[in-house]
């Protein structure tokens, strides 16, 4: 599991010549980085004087960071086996044009699994996303940067994954679906962005920079 | 040395209740993992076919990119020791003026050393940004979407790690030093968005999204 290597060992992976961890697993990590950062927000409010109005809420987004958290942590594996079943499926004998049909459907069946784990990507770090504002708006002052991080990393993480859903809905021949997973990443990208930049905003303005 | 934990280890830590690591370590790792994926798009192009025209480009920005990494990959720790410091200077007894003019100024030393920790990994970000630039111009096209992973981790971590120089140059007396670092981020924040789009666009438009 890639989450029990050390930092060191999957950066020197990431920058090797093998293809994963690559991109994919990068988002991943981006985003299980952002749901983080909210708990530790929420770690640092919830029991804190002055706070106690919030505490619920924050307890309530902790909890859904930590399940979010949980979901990209697993994305960063299941990354590497969306791409390893496309690798293989590209691999199958086409000697006969009954192996080439077969070969073909397995391609075609791998590419929508492969655009359906980073799709999955990007709706769970619209979540930390949505969560971060949650941080941004009520969490303990002295480490409101962190909310500001938070959002950052989701966001990377967001627009990182979409690009993974593009370049497996491409090659999908099936345009009914391959354009209904584009449109989902579209209205996402969008909604992100500009959620993101409002966080950002109010990070900032409470730091007063 | 946090790059020698695990990432499942490193997460939990983020989330938890300490206040190391935080967004400054967070920030740090989001810039390694861009530099790390414009070395893997490098290590995927040098030595391919209808890519030698490229080939030394890619293997000079493979060179920056590793001596880019390496530093990022310090700035986790050093993110650790200027929180430390600060944290350890407001510690510092004030039973006498003689004791409360030795912590003022203690704390404003801590303060600009930790302002100066964050300013150097928003350059360090920079620099993958510029690099992954080259990775997205003529990297393999197979794998052109790392590129684009690149640039957006190298600005999500320019970005969190500007939010640390703005906290820190807040409670610094002296406004000389603090504005000089204040203003060198802005003109990096906002190159680096605008770099950070065009690249962007150039992966999308070359995966045809």
């Amino acid at each position: 599991m890639t989450k029990d290597e050390t930092i060191g060992k999957f950066l020197d992976d990431l920058a090797s010549e093998r293809p994963t961890p690559g991109g994919g697993g990068a988002a991943a990590v981006m985003g299980a980085i952002g749901a983080a950062l909210v708990s530790m927000v929420a770690n640092l409010t919830i029991g804190k004087k002055n706070y106690e109005a919030v505490e619920e809420d924050l307890k309530a987004a902790r909890a859904e960071a930590e399940r979010v958290r949980a979901e990209l942590t697993a994305a960063i594996e299941e990354d590497v086996v969306a791409f390893n079943s496309v690798m293989g499926a590209y691999g199958l004998p086409r000697a006969t044009d009954e192996d080439k049909a077969a070969r073909s459907a397995a391609i075609q069946a791998a590419l929508k699994d492969a655009t359906l784990a980073p799709l999955r990507a990007v709706k769970a770090c619209f979540e930390v996303i949505v969560l971060s504002e949650a941080a941004a708006d009520k969490g303990n002052l002295n480490v409101i940067s962190d909310a500001g991080v938070a959002v950052l990393a989701a966001n990377a993480g967001l627009r990182s994954a979409a690009l993974n859903v593009y370049i497996n809905a491409k090659a999908i021949k099936d345009r009914d679906f391959a354009e209904k997973q584009i449109a989902e990443v579209e209205a996402l990208l969008a909604a992100a962005a500009e959620k993101t930049e409002a966080v950002y905003k109010v990070v900032r303005d409470k730091i007063g920079s």
